[in-house]
């Protein structure tokens, strides 16, 4: 049993995981190709992070929508998680106004930062008389003023879009690898709703599951990539992951457990019914705020961005107290 | 045994369905629940469907996008079908365009009409010196085109959305009993990706499924609802499905099955990795139109479009030659 193996099943006794069951997170990667994109990507997210890095700018990795997971080799049905990116793109516009360099991890059509406050094309442009095209003016203001933040930010935002859970997963192992050259300066905003369990390339069907018997369909559990996330790909970067609920009863117990096992700065807790209104932060170190939004103006995830922009402030000062150059 | 179940156990004989294993289509509405607005979205459909028949406009209620069938009654992961909706986006602008009104019952968020020649609204907008908002010149002559498309049609097309298979389920249940009030100048374009399976609110879990197990999921089979479609709820209007198929080798006998089957009276047939370039329209008489789309500047939806009005043309005159009251 190797040590991974022997510290999960302590910190899992009891509970009906056993080391069998998961793979180790390496034999994803071996197994699930990487976007044919992957070598160019990556080496936008390094200039940019360099970038960042030459104006001492700290740069958040927002990750952001559902993953999808395919249910036949030429797919034509996949498992899906809910999720609009509502709470990631929000999120952006807060770090891009407090100064954050941003790498928006997003799933493909799902909510995007300053976007999402325009509706659709076709009802805010109209013809005149001369059949010229122009704004409406009833959207005239809201528009201007989504586009001078949108133009403010754009190159402080860096946006790359994925659809599988295997594309997001090796999007997720190379830009937190490439963050870790920040330092404490980097910040993982793991906001996506990311699946856990999927189907190995082995025991999926090549054609389209024929529909006259009922399918029965026995999904494998991906690994828990926030192991090797704060072990070896970015170390010394602040990391938050969310937990989404729908029993109340588990849902703080959840959060810390995820905490003691993988040992990361802060788990967001919410609930799928109430998560607009409400999310309760849990640090590693034992710290819990519960953070309501009581005003309809306002959003919930500028509250959450006020909150860990202050933790992440007094994590970069502690670790540069530790440090022996300062 | 019912006249349905003895009728289907023969069309399959030797296959592995069994009448066991399908719920009659009315078992269904009785469990899922009828979207909210139900009430209000049918009397707006009856009274588009009305308003056409004064015209003596020929009416298509066109389908599109994806279902998502939900894995927990608190829905956080769901079983979802490709589709962007592409296909019905386009087909419903040329419907349009050959003079026919348009019931577009579309996935929300799917391709729309119109606004898919538009890329994002930031991006096609800019603020001038003044910081007033205005259209990039480069996409204004475009964006002039389509908007006076969608000007002219938009009172043309009623579009409707929705999410779940028990939506959509509803919906079309409740479109197509309107649509037959106009007889044989109605059509049913079925473009949407329409889930083969689904769990029964009894079966499905409450909560979240957990991740310290590897879930097993059993599906149930949704009843076939092109029966009552036929029979009961539009008799007499022209019907077409959408067949598409991963494996080549079972396209062709899949769609003439059905036409058996469900006594419609077309099937277009397509490939998942052909399915812009080449169809295949089957009908019930036995003829077979293979379109091909040789050029790069058409949508293969014009041709199908083209294709179908002519049909249903045809078929328009042959019901009236055979009414009594010609």
């Amino acid at each position: 049993m190797s040590d991974l193996a022997k510290e999960m099943s302590v910190v899992n006794a009891g509970s009906s995981v056993s080391v069998e069951n998961m793979a180790h997170w390496n034999d994803f990667y071996n197994e699930v190709p990487a976007p044919l994109n992957y070598a160019e990507v990556i080496s936008g997210v390094r200039k940019f992070i360099q970038d960042a890095k030459q104006e001492c700018a700290r740069v958040a990795v927002v990750t952001s929508g559902g993953t999808m997971v395919p249910l036949e080799q030429l797919t034509v049905r996949f498992v899906d998680n809910f999720s609009s990116g509502t709470r990631g793109a929000a999120s952006t516009e807060y770090f891009l106004d407090e100064g954050y360099k941003v790498v928006f991890l997003n799933r493909q059509k799902s909510i995007q930062p300053y976007a999402r406050h325009i509706p659709s094309v076709l009802d805010v442009l109209e013809l005149d008389r001369e059949t010229n095209v122009k704004v409406k003016s009833c959207h005239a203001s809201k528009i201007q003023s989504v586009l001078e933040s949108y133009e403010k930010y754009k190159s402080s935002c860096f946006a790359i879009t994925y659809e599988s859970l295997g594309d997001y997963l090796w999007l997720l192992k190379g830009i937190s690898t490439e963050l870790n050259s920040i330092g404490a300066s980097g910040m993982l905003y793991l906001a996506a709703a990311v699946s856990d369990f999927y189907i190995p390339k082995n025991d999926m069907p090549e054609h389209k599951i024929q529909s006259d018997r009922r399918p029965e369909i026995t999904f494998s559990l991906v690994p828990k990539m926030l192991r090797p996330l704060v072990k070896e790909w970015a170390p010394e970067a602040y990391i938050i992951s969310f937990k989404l609920e729908t029993d109340p009863n588990i849902l703080l117990q959840k959060a810390e457990k995820a905490l003691k096992l993988y040992q990361h700065n802060m788990v967001i807790a919410n609930m799928l019914t109430t998560r607009k209104k409400t999310v309760t932060a849990v640090e590693r170190t034992g710290e819990v705020v519960k953070i309501d939004n009581h005003d309809e103006d306002k959003e919930i995830e500028s509250l959450i961005v006020n909150l860990v922009k202050e933790k992440h402030s007094k994590y970069i000062q502690e670790l540069s107290a530790k440090s022996p150059f300062p």
